[in-house]
């Protein structure tokens, strides 16, 4: 079944709020089989709504509005739908009743456009608002529906969960099943190379990647009757691609790299402690974002200055001297000491020149030292990292964090990334 | 002038992110006086991709393109405007060298599929891309204009500032100057309540007010001749507006909080330290976003277990048993231990309950302490803040940031929050 979005708000089309209704209708539509293939937002325009709702009507069979169902002349949402679908609203009288109590109980008083939102199509599902006064509604005719609801989230959100969802439900035979598979360690194009073949053939499952800072995320996606015949579908592709990517696959179910991190640490019942320099907290606060972190996580210290390295961590002056802060040694030196002043199972460390200022042609901004120590001892990769400061800051968090991720499953160590 | 938004992107169908790119184009348009009629969203599907193209460039005068520049095979923007537009793509050498320098440099493997993003309609105006490998460009033809940004709003912001804005200056006639007033420490309902007079009978300047997590922006812009005008049409409203927000007001010129913080500490040749609970490492992690922070910044303590507590701070066993580490006595020895312990002049603490878990009765999730120390002692506050672990975390953050930015200015003390 095909769904569409329509979006009715001036605020919306001048800047003025970001349209998160849009993506919270949105992510609910594919589970339920519903194909969203157009997102449309329009202001409070007679002529210009008209033209957008029965574009909308004829080619979806299930069309969401959202934004236009109060009480002022330009709430134009519902009578436009209406008319557009051959259908005349009328008062509904335990509406009006349910408005003029509201008002009454709030003692303010009730001006004649607040019926406006009492009157609807008399075929109309009535969708109940307890977040507001503008109820929302269902209105169905010639195998189309319509879905209007209110634009404020906190009205929205509730509405939709409590009542659309359940009548989709019932409209929706087909199913849809997703799994997310996040990859570190290689770019978007370089993963969509390696799987050409796969994206090509691909129909059922479909496989869609897109990329975010530092790492890739591919989302599979199989039309099914039931989750089980939905997994049944995508572990045989799950299994290639796993063989194809590697170890660079760091989770199937969509999970962040922190929250990676944080489970491993969890089950095997180690603790960690984090000494960053150029990061400046990103990793410990990435790990700390994870509820229950503190079953695992001792302490983080942003040794930013040499003193700081020296005093908290036990970085020697001379490491200092004859290597300087952004060196391999420095950062060995710095993993050690945090683990050991910690008394921690494992001690990550990193250390680098995030820029602008401070790069040198020996040491370049972007040249960035991570390093895990355990009882076994420390190892460091040197990286190579482009972009402005806070990208070299995340990608260096994000490394930092793989290299923590492989320790912990005492994978293959990285060799230097340059 | 008559403007359009093309969104292009199935995550954005999907519902998997959110469209901020539309809000930021939207925004920038009224002040230069571009009427935005309707945004569109599609996915990377050739036909309906074309379709909306064609509906966008024969109903505007201008449309902006976001997303669909990558290297992939879905990437069919650029492509299916020029040949909208009647224009062939050829590669341009300059950035042929300029893409394969940039893998080589990386030691990556360069794939036929990204030599795709060097090529151009030859009459295209190139829009350089700092933040990421895609270009984006401007194609004008017919009297039409199409402005194509890539997704990623880390590239499309700044691209679109320092290359779209001015073209759209010289081609609509008008000169804009902006000011970004930054406001912590009142809601944008308040805030716009505040100022509802000034609101109304906007003209020129405009005002327009933006919320974020925990603070609100007001950007007024001047449509004028020069920056000298534009100043002296917005001195008095910035004077008026201040005269009411007070010292809520922190930045006149877009700053973030931590930015300020940062300023205010160069400026004065203080020092500061950092102990973080709750915010593992977030308050730290935003004042080393600032380059050159290692001028004043000593150190970051993420004191999560108490046994860090109090090993790393001098927190007394005492304080734990009888106050428990989420109090107001907690947060004062953690201010204190830290600025001693680091030999700064300021010692900055953070301690609370973040959630989702670990709330009571008497110490519900959201309840956090901050607390401040410089020589002549230390202050705390203690606040009560809402929202999932997320906002309960970066709105503390703004908390201990503000809190700072008043020590520095030796402002009156906040009182608690509650």
């Amino acid at each position: 079944m095909i769904a569409e979005i329509v979006s009715v708000g001036t605020e919306l089309l001048m800047g003025q709020i970001v349209n998160t209704d849009a993506q919270f209708i949105a992510k609910h539509l594919a589970p339920l089989g519903l194909a969203c293939r157009y997102q449309v937002t329009v202001g409070d325009n007679a002529g210009r709504l008209t033209e957008v709702v029965r574009a909308a009507l004829s080619r979806a069979d299930i069309v969401f509005f959202t934004g236009g169902l109060g009480p002022t002349d330009d709430d134009l949402t519902k009578e436009t739908v209406a008319a557009a679908l051959g259908l005349a609203c009328v008062p509904f009288p335990e509406e009006v009743e349910r408005l003029t109590r509201f008002f009454r109980d709030r003692g303010r008083v009730m001006t004649p456009n607040n019926l406006k939102q009492a009157s609807f199509p008399e075929s109309a599902i009535l969708l109940p608002n307890p977040n507001g006064t503008a109820p929302g509604c269902i209105l169905e005719a010639g195998g189309k529906a319509a879905v209007l609801l209110p634009g404020p989230p906190r009205e929205l959100y509730p509405m939709f969960t409590d009542h659309v969802l359940p009548y989709l439900e019932r409209r929706c035979n087909t199913h849809l099943y997703s799994r997310e598979l996040r990859i570190f360690g290689m770019g978007e194009s370089m993963l969509t190379y390696e799987l050409r073949d796969l994206i090509e053939r691909q129909t059922n499952p479909t496989i869609a990647p897109y990329a975010k800072t530092g790492e890739v995320t591919l989302r599979l996606t199989a039309s099914c009757e039931t989750d089980a015949e939905g997994q049944r579908l995508l572990s045989p592709l799950i299994e290639e691609i796993t063989r194809r990517v590697g170890d660079r696959l760091y989770s199937t179910e969509g999970k962040p790299l922190h929250q990676v991190c944080a489970e491993l640490l969890a089950a095997s019942g180690r603790s960690l402690a984090v000494a960053e320099s150029c990061t400046g907290g990103m990793v410990t606060s990435s790990l700390v974002s994870v509820p229950g972190c503190s079953d695992f996580l001792i302490e983080g210290c942003v040794t930013y200055s040499n003193d700081a390295k020296m005093r908290r961590l036990g970085v020697s002056e001379e490491t200092l001297r004859a290597h300087t802060a952004v060196s391999r040694q420095c950062a060995l030196e710095m993993a050690r000491g945090i683990r050991q002043s910690a008394g921690a199972d494992y001690g990550l460390a990193i250390t680098g020149i995030a820029g602008p200022g401070g790069g040198t042609e020996a040491q370049p901004v972007g040249l960035v030292y991570i390093a895990v120590a355990d009882a076994a001892g420390a190892e460091a990769v040197e990286l190579h990292l482009y972009g402005d400061r806070d990208r070299i800051r995340r990608t260096a968090t994000l490394h930092a964090l793989d290299l923590l991720r492989r320790k912990c499953l005492n994978r293959t160590f990285v060799r230097d990334i340059l």
